[in-house]
């Protein structure tokens, strides 16, 4: 099993959207934070260039990602500037503290 | 050298027993962010899922993860949905700004 | 393409002035949270152990990397203890929600 971790920078507008989303796709244990950024057109002369944006963390496995990709840009995109990127990172491993063992992959 | 970040997302509760067991292991540098989500049995029919959890981000080199991990799991596991997860990320490279240096093996 | 996230868990104070120096450099996309955390000589006796610092995250090419982290350990640096660190995690793939589309080489 390939683990995968997710990070989704999106619009705060589209958050709830996005995680109903994912409850229906039932993606397990996402976690969400509110990151202060800069767009594609930062510019140097504007001191109010951070905008804030919602950011989605999302562990699961390598079967899964596309999927949740493909629904994460069609549910936060408004083709503007500002819509946000989606990274893809390798994990080495997943625990479940409930269980206090590794996540296996029937949990996805 | 091997390089590895631990993220835990913990209950809030745990936060400071986690946090002071890390440091009596002599784990430097941990950083703390409130992170939202949903728990295992998330239902897509209630708008309340939303809870709040401690995410504890944590750089170290390989050999140390397993005691790290096997303290975290000891520390902050009630047996109940909720009790939350660890990763183990890969890391390519670790500097520390007040050397501007990288971080060397004995550093840990 | 070998792409990279740099994150970068910096003093307050100099936040303004990283940011105003990836702006310049023409970096794309950071984004910044605030993170709680302890310091290298954490004393297990004192409850108020934690300070807060700004976490940086971009997302990059490998070639650009050792420009930034230059960077920012040029303009967060005092010498002092509790300056923090850089660490430098491998990223699979990236994506931009705008375009529905993997971003490129030429992007960075």
């Amino acid at each position: 099993m390939q683990l995968k971790k997710i990070v989704a920078i999106i619009r705060n507008r589209f958050l709830i959207d996005v995680e109903a989303r994912l409850v229906e796709m039932r993606v397990k244990g996402i976690s969400v934070t509110k990151v202060k950024g800069y767009g594609e057109y930062a510019n140097f002369f504007n001191h109010n260039w951070l905008v804030t944006h919602s950011q989605i963390e999302i562990f699961t496995e390598e079967g899964r990602v596309d999927e949740i990709v493909a629904a994460i840009m069609e549910t936060a995109n408004t083709g503007q500037e500002g819509d946000g990127i989606l990274a893809i990172l390798p994990v080495s491993k997943l625990y479940r503290i409930r269980t206090k063992s590794e996540i296996t992959q029937d949990e996805f």
